[in-house]
């Protein structure tokens, strides 16, 4: 696209949007941000998310005429060909036409995506990925998400829902719950695991850090315990990291990609000790060898990856 | 290509190769076969190819100007750009220019891919993933590989040499050297587990099937031995069913597959049981549950994937 006007970008989450102005090359020319509200329904969402729209183009005074497209990355998923959010249960919609609603009360094109897929552009285009080939991102926080960039374009699929990678099998002979990449590895699988065994007496600084409540480890906490030179974090992590590098080895041995951009709120909170050992992990276990030089990234738009790669989709689209 | 000619495709492996000229839908209008002789170096079997390409034209009644183009699928990585054949262990070959070498000789456009690949092709435009969408093919033979086709391309991926599914890790928690899908079910590790329980006095038609030489324990003695309701034979193979179902998911998974198309010595000796079992362990495994549409298919070009998959690449290419 030629056009030289900045596009909107949105981050639709169930408890947060984050909306941005968003330049040719990524920049975030002007934001806001308000919460969902999902319990109030979906046209009160559409709403917000104009409003939220209203008054990001007034910081950046600008009006709706003056913006290329609308992109939205929508934690859910998504019929990109319509623009239907099929299933989102943070959200609670079930087959929500989100662009037609949005496209009957804005005169602007509109592009609905997952927020992992839009995530995933946002780093091919103006991220970590950016000048690489084919790329996954794989983001981990309370799930496990991922997106592909195969051949230059936002990979789909048949079914339009490509990327599950938090659903791949990566520990066939482990019992049932302990099998997928999210079971195992989510920062939510990590946190039972360390409550869990530290319940069961396992000595850990996490007690002290999270002040004896087991329900405060979050990704913050796991990092500081891991400073400290924690054992049961840091073998519990290591195993994470391990699991997660199987996972990128695989999408790596089936698809040759160039990069492995890993995003999410435990790779925020533990950078470059994650990032070395998940690659450490892909190295043992990615083949042919020459896959070795695929790179395990962390993300460079950490949370505005969403907004930013919405921008940078409507864009493209 | 409005060509209306044939073309040549030939399936190069460590033992033989094939050659067809094949028409615009797949069909195979002549063909024939040789040794590869691969001890003899790469330029004699360069000089083999050729004389068989010879030998198939004349059959026809046919010369080499009546050909749109010749299309190779090597049992080997292919850097597919270049046409060299990077590593192929059964062919003894490092680098080798396979393309180069075959154009200096022929004039006529030459294309050379991975023999899985070309047999994926195969059934995606005239064998079982025929109208399907997005698809990868899994050869279970010595070895498991892999072909995908994506957004109606044959995919080659970064480094070119995609498709590895036989390496990608479905057990993390095994031990080393039953984790990766090729280490526990290829057609070899399958015959290798089941001589291992036979020689610690598991009971098995296996021995009365094979004469008692169990290195004789190959694909048509397993669908022997399971005709005949060994119990056995049967466990292992469920397994080995399931192991294929739970790598076939995690692609799907990832890729939001149409379909995976099941080819190799064990598919065509053991057809719908093994197909069913499958899909059934597919079933349990995929996610999300859109993804249980995603058909297991039983390849319908069998062993002339690789021809039929070659001479239809050179067309399209």
């Amino acid at each position: 696209m030629a056009d030289k006007r900045p596009t909107i970008g949105m981050d639709l989450g169930g408890t947060n949007i984050q909306c941005g102005l968003v330049d040719a090359k990524g920049k975030i020319l002007a934001r806001d941000d308000t919460k969902t509200k999902a319990d109030r329904g979906g046209d009160a969402v559409v709403e917000r998310m104009i409003e939220l729209i209203d008054d990001v183009l007034d910081k950046a005074k600008l009006k709706l005429d003056d913006v290329a497209a609308i992109g939205v990355g929508a934690a859910g998923a998504v019929d990109v060909n319509t623009g239907i959010v099929v299933v989102a249960p943070n959200l609670r919609w079930n087959n929500f036409p989100l662009r037609e609603k949005l496209r009957k009360k804005l005169d602007c094109p509109v592009i609905v995506d997952n927020d992992v897929n839009v995530g995933a552009w946002g780093e091919y285009v103006a991220g970590a990925a950016k000048d690489q080939g084919d790329m996954l991102s794989i983001f981990v926080g309370t799930g496990i998400g991922g997106g592909l960039v195969l051949d230059g374009r936002l990979y789909h699929g048949h079914f339009q829902i490509a990327g599950e990678i938090g659903h791949t099998t990566i520990a066939a002979d482990a019992g049932l719950g302990r099998r997928t990449l999210e079971q195992r590895s989510s920062r939510t699988a990590v946190a039972n695991r360390l409550r869990r065994l530290i319940q069961t007496n396992h000595p850990s600084a996490l007690v002290e850090i999270t002040d004896g409540d087991l329900d405060k480890i979050r990704s913050r906490a796991i990092a500081e315990a891991i400073d400290q030179g924690d054992l049961l974090t840091i073998a519990v992590l290591e195993e994470t990291a391990r699991d997660i590098g199987i996972a990128a080895a695989n999408a790596a041995s089936l698809l040759a990609l160039s990069c492995v951009v890993l995003g999410g709120g435990l790779t925020e909170a533990l950078r470059d000790w994650w990032v070395d050992r998940v690659q450490e992990a892909f190295n043992k276990y990615v083949f042919p060898h020459e896959f070795r030089a695929c790179k395990i990234l962390m993300s460079e738009l950490h949370d505005d990856a969403g907004v930013v790669g919405a921008g940078l989709l409507a864009r493209h689209e």
